[in-house]
């Protein structure tokens, strides 16, 4: 019996060769690109998707790219949305949307695939989706995801710096969880998901490796110790949101070294 | 004036193609590859290592693989060595034949490399090592570090799970850290690093998504309610490291939903 395959792909944090060679193989094998777009502002980002099919799939008249209109969702400016249930209604409402995309325009014996930025294990929504459209009983496929490289590893490669002390913890958390510093007991942390650089109020004897647009020509790195760089961190972020109308950024917090 | 150039090279958790487009174009820019063996146990990894040069490198006579032997290191079998200065003196013994190596098989002119399973940022000492080369002035050279998809990846792939709850951290931890149970605050973790399976020991109703030899033909993958699996989790790992020689293996805890 025909069954319809979704394959949910890494494409990593930005450059187009920051891929796996499975998931160019992965590529190759589908019939149906769904892609989510969230508005022009990200356009730097779509430009870089568009390349990574350009460049990795070697038949360009294969594929289709069906858009899928995201639903609307209600942001609230504390980031508490978050926390309650205007996540997992956009969720409920992003599957209703992917069900009606794969079941109109996928054969059923077709190859299916969503591209996600970094890895789809990473602060991404698609999996989550994936299992309440699954749920919801609409559409029928079979899934596999294919691992990619992180934004994470793109900033610590960037500044060449290891994860974790020796034998230490990583943590990698939403910028709201760091607003009253590291955690306790934490020697460093990832922060991800920050709507400014909430990290300038912290200690300024901490270590920070702040970088943006990773893995892009338009990657700036700043790192040092908080007190001296945390200024510069915040004005080089409002002018290149500016100047290229978004930003995505990360960076690493660190306790000085005993 | 010529300078010697170093890539440290993440290359996967272990299937040959699940490295990246960026990593296979350094590949095939280096001269000498300095590989660490560690003892013929870990055979399993060294031949994926060696497929990984076959399968990707085109001009299979333009390298030498040359080899360093790995300084003894004392290893507490309460794993407390991580904690003492056992690390420090063999990262400083390491870095001495690194340098040797460095300085007496690479032409100045030369592209060395190391490659470093998973990435090089997380829980390996690469990095550090090299910090203390330069440190030491024995020998100079430039470096790079490209990012690679880490073991942490490939098993919430194999899982298809995400890593984080919606708004929640991500923790990824040595085993020693989770042995009176998940760390307050926390809802799941990464554990890493264990010499055995830590885990059995803990709160039943955890949920866990365990993988070995990850992204290998030999994977074996086990996930459920702690109190369902954890006594088969024991009893394969066991067999399989019996079976093996080696086993390398790592798991997500995950407190039940509420």
């Amino acid at each position: 019996m025909a069954v319809r395959e979704i394959l949910v792909i890494g494409i990593g944090p930005g450059d187009p060769d920051q891929i796996t060679v499975a998931a160019v193989a992965a590529l190759n094998r589908v019939d149906v690109f769904f892609v989510v777009d969230k508005g022009a502002a990200k356009s730097g980002l779509l430009d870089v998707r568009d390349e990574i099919l350009r460049r990795h799939v070697r038949d360009q008249d294969r594929f289709r790219v069906v858009e899928i209109a995201d639903p609307p969702r209600e942001r609230r400016p504390d980031g508490a949305d978050a926390y309650t249930g205007v996540v997992a209604d956009w969720h409920a409402a992003r599957a209703d949307r992917f069900a009606d995309a794969i079941a109109g325009e996928l054969a059923e014996d077709g190859v299916g695939a969503f591209l996600v930025w970094g890895d789809p294990a990473l602060y991404d929504s698609t999996l989550r989706v994936i299992d309440r459209i699954l749920a919801g009983g609409r559409v029928e496929f079979g899934y596999s995801v294919i691992a990619g490289v992180t934004s994470v590893h793109a900033l610590t490669a960037a500044h060449r710096i290891p994860l974790n002390r020796i034998g230490e913890p990583i943590h990698v958390t939403p910028a709201r969880r760091i607003a009253d510093g590291l955690p306790d007991g934490l020697d460093s942390a990832v922060v991800m998901l920050d709507q400014g650089f909430t990290a300038a109020a912290l200690d300024p004897d901490l270590e920070v490796f702040w970088g943006a647009y990773l893995s892009t020509p338009d990657e700036v790195l700043i790192a040092g110790r908080l007190g001296d760089v945390a200024a510069e961190i915040t004005r080089r972020r409002a002018e290149l949101r500016e100047q290229h109308g978004w930003i995505m950024d990360t960076y690493l917090l660190r306790r000085p070294t005993p």
